[in-house]
């Protein structure tokens, strides 16, 4: 199966467009780096770090999405100057705007040959305008699942990494049955909603909204300057300076379908794990091989490092 | 064991102290009202009319500490206020503002007497100097655990209600292993930590930072005008405008042994319940007569509505 989707993307954009030295390594997890926003630009910069060491080092080829942005050539010329100054020799912004852009042959060729993907912050919703199950779209997904190329996104480009993605919703104190609007991202991550700046904007009662409606899936809250990295089928590490919060309704008991959007949610028996940067978690194969870790959150890791399906 | 109690406060106290009328309630179970603080006192005021409600009606003996206050003066006016003009006839300020008044036999009489006491809010610290084991805590135990008498508090008033008492610490992003320092409070709560303002404070962090110290408590966090109302050994409700976080922390696994100050906490496996406003849990007798409310959720109500021991 992998074989032919391997051809099949040979066969699409033509064998001189993917490198042997790319299409020769099956042993390459692809990565995940999914930042919480506002992550250090001027310090020890770990996260931009890890990203450019997961994408192949400093002569990866590092292409940068800027679409989610209201000031996309601002954003560009940030991220430029610092992975200049971290060394990486290969970086590039791909011309991707719009959703005409999203099917430009050479905005496909540079996603195609990546090994490295940054989407920066804005607005997930502008983001996923363009991309949207668009040629783009689907060869950032054959560039991860096929070459195991690392895909980064920090705040808006971090909410896109789920299938069901968190689009619009404010901050109140509690949650409520209609306070966020779902949409779809580029599904990446298959089993959870993903929201950022999350301990800093108290958005507990924001995910917990959206978990209220997709009690299917886990709510992954990442903090600002820390970043959740997903060895797919491996590992989650996180990484930074915060936290990343895991709240698991599978087993929970709510209110959801019998009240009006005035009355108030109750929800019982939700799952909550707190993974501080620095910890890393492998996940066995199997329930079995599970030694350390509670059920409860090997599970939800487990699920988490599955990713989603290619989408092609 | 009731009665020889109620004999003793008698002998302690003078008959005559004990009018007949409150003695003779064995079916009243004690009620503690804890509020989040800012609770309405301008319009419906659903939460005080409870408290009246719970602590007899109109003519119920109403008693009042501002002892946790800095203007206590200001805070009893504003109180005195709202409840005349609630219909309450029969309200009265203890003179206890120091831990010398705590064992000022006027005060005891005053708190013996009390078909309901309300400690006002301000700093609980200051509030428990004054009250730490004396004859005026003593007093207001014997008038809940034996005549039944309704124990409300608001902010600091109701961060005293539980044993282990959240005394002190600051709001950040995560927990941390020292962010929270812990005191010894009433103790009408055995088996929880309070915390107040709690959604609108964004104190999730320093709620766990507690239950990272005692994973033995529950961590009960309490919106502000809202109430957590709790019928001993009967029930748990919860009344006003925002809801009541539930956390259990009993089958969780962090690393705060093995790290120091500095390191960062994790926590996996906790239990978090949200229970809002307009919802009551009537908590079995045993385990065995729970046919609804999932049985980490039942233990947890369980704990809570048996209260704490009588301090005398």
């Amino acid at each position: 199966m992998l074989h032919n989707r391997r051809q099949l993307l040979s066969l699409l954009l033509g064998s001189a467009l993917l490198p042997i030295s790319c299409a020769a390594q099956p042993s390459r997890h692809g990565h995940l780096v999914i930042i919480g926003g506002a992550e250090d630009r001027q310090q020890d910069r770990v996260i931009l770090r890890r990203f450019l060491s997961l994408s192949g080092g400093k002569n990866a080829r590092i292409k940068f999405i800027t679409a989610a942005s209201g000031f996309p050539d601002v954003s560009w010329a940030s991220y430029q100057a610092v992975f200049a100054d971290l060394g990486a020799t290969d970086c590039e912004l791909v011309p991707l705007l719009t959703r005409d852009d999203a099917s430009n042959p050479e905005v496909i060729r540079q996603l195609a040959e990546a090994d490295g993907i940054f989407m920066t912050g804005g607005d997930q919703n502008r983001l996923m305008e363009c991309l949207w199950e668009s040629p783009a779209a689907k060869a950032m997904h054959r560039a991860f699942h096929l070459k195991g190329a690392c895909i980064a996104g920090t705040s808006a480009g971090a909410a896109v990494m789920s299938r069901q993605m968190l689009a619009q919703g404010s901050v109140k104190p509690n949650p409520e049955k209609d306070l966020v609007q779902m949409d779809i991202g580029l599904g990446f991550i298959a089993n959870a909603i993903i929201d950022q700046h999350f301990s800093q904007r108290q958005r507990l009662s924001r995910l917990l909204s959206a978990l209220a409606q997709r009690p299917d899936l886990l709510g992954v809250g990442i903090d600002e300057d820390t970043a959740l990295v997903i060895e797919r089928g491996q590992s989650i590490e996180v990484v930074g300076r915060g936290a990343v919060t895991l709240v698991d309704p599978r087993k929970m008991q709510s209110n959801f379908d019998l009240i009006s959007s005035e009355e108030k949610l109750e929800m019982l028996g939700l799952q909550l794990h707190l993974l501080p940067a620095g910890h890393r978690y492998v996940v066995p194969s199997t329930l079995k091989n599970n030694k350390k870790q509670p059920t409860a959150l090997w599970e939800a890791l487990y699920l988490l490092a599955q990713t989603g399906p290619m989408r092609d």
